[in-house]
C-alpha cells in the first residue's frame, strides 16, 4: 500500500488520536495544570510506544518531564533526533474562542484548538510517520530518537540541563524539529537562520515621591523626561541602532544571500495595507525580509510611567520605566551587546536622574549553510509532496533550544514548519490546516526515506 | 472683651462644631456621598444663618449646591464677598489614615480629618468671624457676601455658570479666600499669582495590531519609538520648552520681582535631600522659587504604551501615549499655547506614525499687583497677629476659579491662607494646625476691620 492510501485509510483514526491529544489542557505557564501537563507526556509515551519506538522514559525535572525514547536498528545509517513540545500557550482571552480550547473541533479542513499548530499537531505527525514505517516496513531507514519536552512556551528552563547531561544518549546526525510555517499556502519553506535575543529592564528615578507638578513643576527632574531623553539616543534618523559596537558580529549581506531574500517575493504594499501601517519602517538600504532575517534590531516592548487613568493628573513622577529586547544575527553576543547598551545609557544619563538596569535574558543567533546535504534531502521531500521546492529562509523569530540543540550535539538542526502563518498560534482560535497535516506525513516519511 | 478673649472663651465649642462639619464624608467626586454633600451644604446654610447671615440660600446646580449668604448694611463702605468649598477629597488609601477621615481628631494642637484645612477648617474661621463681630459689636465694618460651593475638588464645574448668571448679586469690591498656604510656621504669605494651566493627551498609532518582534522587528515602525521621538522635541538642553511661541505672553522677571522671590529664602539644598533629588533641575539662569513661580512648564504626566507586566514580552506596540500638562504665567493664552504644541507635534510626526491629540483643560495665570491697598491691608492684618509681615508670593499651582473671580467680578482677589505646607491635604493623616485656626480668626477680624 502506498503511504498515501495507508495515511488515507487511517486518517479518522489519526485525527481522533490527536484530539483527545489537544483535549489535554497542558499550559504549562500555569501551576494549576501541573498534572494536566504531566497527563499529555504520559500520553506522548504511551503514544510513541504503540507506534514502536524503544527505550521510552519519562523524565522528571524540577518542572515539567521530558520525554525520550529511541529506536535504534539500522547500523550503518545516520540517527535523526525529533524535538517537539506538548505543553501550549494560556488561553486568554477565552470569549474569543469561536468554540472551546480544548475541545477540538474541524471546520472547513481545519483542525481548531489550543496547540494544534504549536507544537502537538506538528509533532504528532513525527510519532505517526514513524508507526507508518515500522507498520508499513518492519524496519526504519534511520535510527531515531525523540526528545520532546513540556516547557518550551515557558522558555524550556530544564532541557539544556538534560541535553548536556545525557549528551551521549542524544547523540545525533540531526535534528529535526517540526515548530514553524510554511512561508504561505503551498509554498514550504526551511529556516536556515534564527535571530539571537536579549532583553533588558532599565528604570530611571529621580525622587523619593511623585511631586505635585504646580508646587514643584519646572524647579525638578521629571523621571519621564529623564528617561524620554535617554531612549531618544537610542536610534539615528536612519532607524539605526546608535549604539558604539552594536553592529559588531553583523554579517555583510552576500549577493547571494540578497538572491535568496528576493526570492520570497514579499509583498510590501499588501503587507503594509493588512497591518494598517502607514508606512514600512526600517534601516535604510534593506527590504523588509532582509531587515527581519538578517539585521538586528532594538525595540522599546514597554514604556511607562507616571498617571495612566482618566482624565488629568499634574503630578511629576518619580519613576519611569522601559523594557527592551533586542534580536540579533550572526555572530552577535548577547552578552556583549547587553554590556554596550548598558555603557551607552551610563554616558547619557540625563542630570538629576538615577539610571537602574536589570539584564534579562540572552541567546545568540542560530544559523545554517543551505546547501549542506540534508537540507537540500529536505527540501527535496517537500518538492516531492507539495510540487514546489521549499525556500531556505532565516527567521526573524528566536528560537533560544534550536542553537543550543545545535551547540550541545554539534548537529545541523532542520526545520521543517508545517503550520501556516494564520494559524493564530499563541491566540484564540489557533488551528491547524490539514491540508499540512497530510502532506507533512507524507513529507516526513519521504525525508526519513532519503537519509 | 478682647477678640483674643471672646475665641479663646468659645474655643471648645467651634472646635467641636468644626468637627460636626468635618464628620460629614462630602466627598464630591464619588455619587455614592452625593447626599453627604448635600448634608453639607445645608450645615454651612444653618451655620451662616446662626452666625447672622441673612438671605441664606441653598442654589441647586447641575452637580452639587452653591450656598450664598449676605449682611448687606454698611453703607457706603466696600464689600467682601467670600469663597470658599465644603467638599473634600477622597481619602484612598485608608489603610494610612492614623484615625479615621470622617472622626475628627486632636492631636498635638492638630485637627485631623479630611477637609480640616482643605477647606472646611479655612472656611470656618470666616463664618466665626463674622459671628464674632456681629455678637461683639451688632454690626460688620464692611457688607458681605458669601459663596461657598461644593464642586471645588471636582474643577468647579458650575461656578462659573452660577457666577455669570448672578453677577448682579455677587458684584462686590474685594474677593476673600482662604484656601491656600502660610509659607511655613509662622511665616504668613498672600499670593498674588497663580499659574495658568492646559493640558492635553497624545496618542501614536502606527498599525492596527500588536505585532510580533521575532516575526517583524525592525521592519514596521514601533508606536513607541515613534513617542519618544516627537516627546523628545519638546524641550532643550536647557530644560527650556523647545516649542516655536510657547514662551509669548511671559513676562520678563523685573528686578523688584527677583528681589520678593529672594526674601522667600528658599533652602534649595534641604529641599533636594528632602524630595531624594540627585539635582534640582530646570531653566537655567532662575532659582527654585522664581521657576516655579514666574516660568511656565510643559510636563509629561504620563507616558505608557507596551507591555508593562513581568518579565520580557517581544511586542511591537501598535499605539503609545502621553499625558501633557502646561503651566502658564503672564499673558499666556491657554489655547494659543495648545494650538502651538499642536502645531509642534503635526510637524515632527515621525515615519509611520498617525498622531490624536486630545485637549483638555484651560486656565489662565492669575496675577495682582501687591501694591493694592487692600492687599497691604491684609498684610497689615497678618502683622498684628502673627508679629510677621505677610509676603507677597507667586504659587506654582493653578486655582482656576480664581482667575474666573477676578474676571467675571472684577474685583482683586485677596488670597489669606491659614494652612500649612505639611498637612497633607489630598493626602491621609489630613490636618488643620490649631495655632493658625486661632490666629486665623483674629486675622480676619482684623482685615475686615481695616477695610
Amino acid at each position: 500500500m502506498s503511504y498515501e492510501s495507508y495515511f488515507q485509510s487511517k486518517r479518522e483514526q489519526h485525527l481522533d488520536e490527536l484530539k483527545q491529544f489537544l483535549a489535554i489542557p497542558s499550559i504549562s505557564a500555569l501551576s494549576t495544570h501541573k498534572n494536566d501537563v504531566n497527563e499529555a507526556a504520559q500520553w506522548v509515551a504511551a503514544t510513541l510506544k504503540k507506534a514502536g519506538l524503544e527505550n521510552v522514559e519519562v523524565h522528571p525535572t524540577a518542572g515539567h518531564p521530558i520525554v525520550y525514547a529511541d529506536y535504534i536498528h539500522a547500523p550503518g545509517q545516520p540517527t535523526v533526533l525529533v524535538y517537539g513540545h506538548y505543553d501550549v500557550q494560556p488561553v486568554d482571552p477565552l470569549n474569543l474562542w469561536e468554540t472551546p480550547p480544548f475541545e477540538p473541533t474541524i471546520r472547513n479542513d481545519k483542525l481548531y484548538a489550543r496547540g494544534a499548530t504549536d507544537d502537538k499537531g506538528q509533532l504528532f505527525l513525527h510519532m505517526k510517520a514513524i508507526e507508518a514505517l515500522l507498520s508499513q516496513e518492519h524496519a526504519l531507514p534511520v535510527n531515531m530518537k525523540f526528545c520532546i519536552e513540556g516547557e518550551e512556551e515557558i522558555s524550556s528552563p530544564n532541557l539544556p540541563a538534560f541535553m548536556e547531561a545525557n549528551a551521549n544518549k542524544l547523540v545525533t546526525d540531526v535534528v529535526l524539529i517540526s515548530d514553524t510555517s510554511l512561508l504561505a499556502k503551498g509554498k514550504p519553506a526551511i529556516s536556515t537562520g534564527l535571530r539571537g535575543l536579549c532583553s533588558l529592564e532599565v528604570a530611571i528615578n529621580t525622587a523619593n515621591t511623585d511631586l505635585h507638578s504646580g508646587s514643584f513643576g519646572g524647579g525638578v527632574p521629571n523621571a519621564l523626561h529623564a528617561l524620554i531623553s535617554l531612549l531618544a539616543t537610542l536610534h539615528d534618523d536612519q532607524g539605526r541602532v546608535a549604539i558604539e559596537g552594536f553592529y559588531e558580529g553583523v554579517p555583510e549581506l552576500s549577493a547571494a544571500m540578497r538572491e535568496e531574500f528576493k526570492k520570497q517575493n514579499h509583498n510590501e504594499e499588501e503587507l503594509r495595507t493588512k497591518l494598517g501601517l502607514e508606512a514600512l519602517y526600517g534601516e535604510e538600504g534593506y527590504s523588509f525580509v532582509e531587515r527581519i532575517g538578517a539585521r538586528p534590531t532594538l525595540e522599546l516592548n514597554g514604556v511607562y510611567g507616571g498617571f495612566q487613568g482618566e482624565g488629568t493628573k499634574t503630578v511629576i513622577p518619580k519613576e519611569a520605566h522601559a523594557k527592551i529586547t533586542c534580536r540579533l544575527v550572526g555572530d552577535q553576543d548577547p552578552s556583549q551587546v547587553l554590556d554596550r547598551i548598558v555603557t551607552h545609557m551610563e554616558s547619557h544619563i540625563p542630570v538629576g536622574a538615577k539610571l537602574v538596569v536589570k539584564r534579562g535574558e540572552k541567546a545568540r543567533a542560530f544559523n545554517m549553510d543551505p546547501s549542506i546535504p540534508v537540507l537540500q534531502k529536505a527540501a527535496d521531500a517537500y518538492e516531492e509532496v507539495y510540487g514546489t521546492r521549499a525556500l531556505f529562509t532565516k527567521d526573524g523569530g528566536s528560537i533560544p533550544i534550536v542553537e543550543t540543540f545545535s551547540r550541545v550535539l554539534e548537529a545541523p538542526v532542520v526545520m521543517m514548519g508545517f503550520g501556516l502563518p494564520d494559524e493564530n498560534l499563541h491566540a484564540p482560535n489557533e488551528h491547524f490546516n490539514l491540508e499540512n497535516f497530510d502532506k507533512g506525513l507524507l513529507t516526513i516519511v519521504s525525508f526519513l526515506k532519503r537519509l
